[in-house]
């Protein structure tokens, strides 16, 4: 099939820009030798999870038990829930054990664990478990000297579940006032620092501790010591976007998603171009304020992937985009012209779709499922 | 099926508040006697379309032609797409005609007029058409007064296609500086004046223009005079949201829709929840900048929906949401308890769910599922 022949909006995927983004994180993170867990948050994908992952059995990460299901569904067999688990979704996970998935569970507190181990006591079943770190106050987690860790980690040992380590994730990486590869790296530094010292203070308390699990795409790709940790998680790595290019962890031309779409009309009074892809194929996600103005809800280029210099989706409804000149005015163009728009926020635009189109040039190649719901 | 068995996060459908809210604009557009062609792009869901529609054939408005298709499949036989159409959209328009489905498509230059007519010549088809007035400057459409508007007739009327009439969207009713009762009635004055002017302009010339379409929900609400209008459409009343309550529309009591999600952790430093919402299941849409910054994400209420006063979702990551206390401290909700956020734009945080789950107080009595993609 040709690229003309899809309808609109259609989510277009690159395979040599993926291939290529791929590439560069697992050569970035060769030298370290550190394993990568990648977070199939993003693609919620078979296809191009086994493009990531080192074995068709994984490991990976997820954050929905569907995608654990789904994955599992084709064979992956090490997956890590890295979302707080709740007693609400033990039933779900137990089952996903008992088909024989290595699948880990989140928990962030005594609280929790309590819960967690009621049930697993009544359902006779061995968990394995991590405790979520907070290293940068971003989220959720324990902090490293925290009493409550070492708690918990007594109270999971006494129930006699298995505890395999810690995790952490430096989500204040995407929202930084001043980023770059010196701050990337400090923040990396410091993430690996806290998911490190709660490991030794489990350690030190008795817990053998081998999962140090941590990352985000912005310190997976600069930090520059990994001593201690035993694997990275990344995700939107793969298909990288413009809060990523805007935080200078890409460039535009790296980014492997967009959104083919048409142009409907034109307005006679500003000259903008009104196109068949609003918020609900691009999403509502601007990234950060201020900070991606510029671009709106997505940086648009033409039917090839070329940027066109000075346009932004100024504005989406459901299913229209507007789209403005910052300067003067858009060029004419023609109803029924192909535009693509790049994604301020690949996790999001991809989720509003069912599928990938895979393109090489004007070619599609493959159509890649995803999925969804929770 | 009771609600505490349902995963989390869920889509509840409230089903006597959404039965109030159709019936409540049922009503208001029974002394002016004007027909109510229900915008299905909120609903996405024969199940509640059928609570909406004055007959089980239609009428009702989509806005993509994968609703089209959808609806055709489950007895409508009367849909305006009310979003231009690009000759890329016609065949599977055409398929739908030829399936016996009175599809009605939009048009607003004499461009797409063109473009139209050669399909339409080429497939020896008669389409039913209609032309987009621009009312308020909002997004698309024709100025009543342009010349483009009877060109555009002539050219549909020489091509011997059938040009029903005109339609227009006050769609800056979202977007008021001092949103009432007086400007949404003034503003459905000006939307209803266009649409009549250029109807009136097109029967001058000789088109007999039986369709004049008008319609939001804040101008449907608040419309006084419907003269010259032969239909009124709206979407969001059925479920209504932040954004229209925030508008004054709606109280936040008749919200139909609400995330059902669980407290997964609480913050120590900050007392914030964390639950399992996040902008996946709420989206990225917080309304008009400024104006709803109060809610956030979402207005936080116990699982039996009644408002958790001073709590909002400041923040969302993918599956995360971070509820906060506007003044002191969130209540220690524990970890597992169930939570109701009711939505900032309707539109937008159905569309995240593949099916709504009907509640009457605790009991789940129906799960209906809702289409999509293009």
């Amino acid at each position: 099939m040709r690229r003309h022949h899809l309808p609109t909006p259609s989510l277009l995927l690159d395979e040599a820009r993926l291939r290529r983004n791929i590439a560069r994180l697992d050569e970035r993170l060769r030298a370290p030798g550190v394993a990568l867990r990648p977070h199939c948050k993003t693609c919620k994908s078979m296809d191009v999870a086994r493009l990531c992952m080192v074995s068709p059995q994984g490991p990976i990460t997820v954050s929905t038990l569907a995608e654990a299901e789904y994955f599992a569904e084709h064979g992956v067999t090490d997956i890590c829930y890295a979302v707080g688990v709740t007693p609400g979704k033990l039933a779900r996970a137990l089952a996903l054990r008992q088909r024989g998935i290595r699948l880990s569970l989140l928990l962030d507190s005594a609280e929790s664990a309590r819960q967690l181990a009621a049930f697993a006591r009544e359902r006779k079943h061995i968990f394995d478990l991590l405790l979520e770190i907070d290293c940068d106050g971003h989220r959720s987690g324990l902090r490293p000297d925290d009493p409550e860790l070492t708690e918990t980690a007594a109270l999971l040992a006494g129930a006699g579940q298995n505890l395999m380590g810690v995790l952490t994730h430096a989500g204040s990486a995407y929202d930084l006032p001043n980023p770059g590869p010196e701050v990337f790296a400090a923040l990396a530094e410091q993430e690996r620092g806290a998911a490190v010292r709660a490991a030794q203070r489990l350690r030190e308390a008795g817990h053998a501790c081998p999962v140090v699990s941590v990352g985000s795409t912005p310190t997976a790709f600069y930090g520059e010591n990994f001593t201690g940790v035993s694997e990275v998680r990344a995700g939107v790595y793969m298909f990288q976007d413009l809060v990523m290019a805007g935080l200078g962890v890409c460039r535009p031309e790296d980014i492997a998603l967009s959104v083919l779409c048409t142009v409907i009309g034109r307005r006679k009074d500003s000259g903008n171009l009104v196109v068949d892809a609003g918020w609900m194929a691009l999403s509502r996600d601007t990234g950060l304020p201020g900070r991606f103005a510029r671009e709106g809800y997505g940086l648009v280029c033409d039917a090839d992937g070329k940027p066109l210099p000075g346009l932004r989706v100024a504005e989406t409804n459901q299913e229209h985009g507007i789209i403005a000149a910052c300067e003067g005015l858009c060029p004419p163009l023609p109803v029924g012209t192909l535009l693509r728009v790049l994604p301020v926020h690949a996790c999001a635009t991809a989720a509003a779709f069912d599928a990938y189109h895979v393109c090489r040039g004007q070619e599609i190649t493959a159509v890649w499922p995803r999925c969804r719901g929770w």
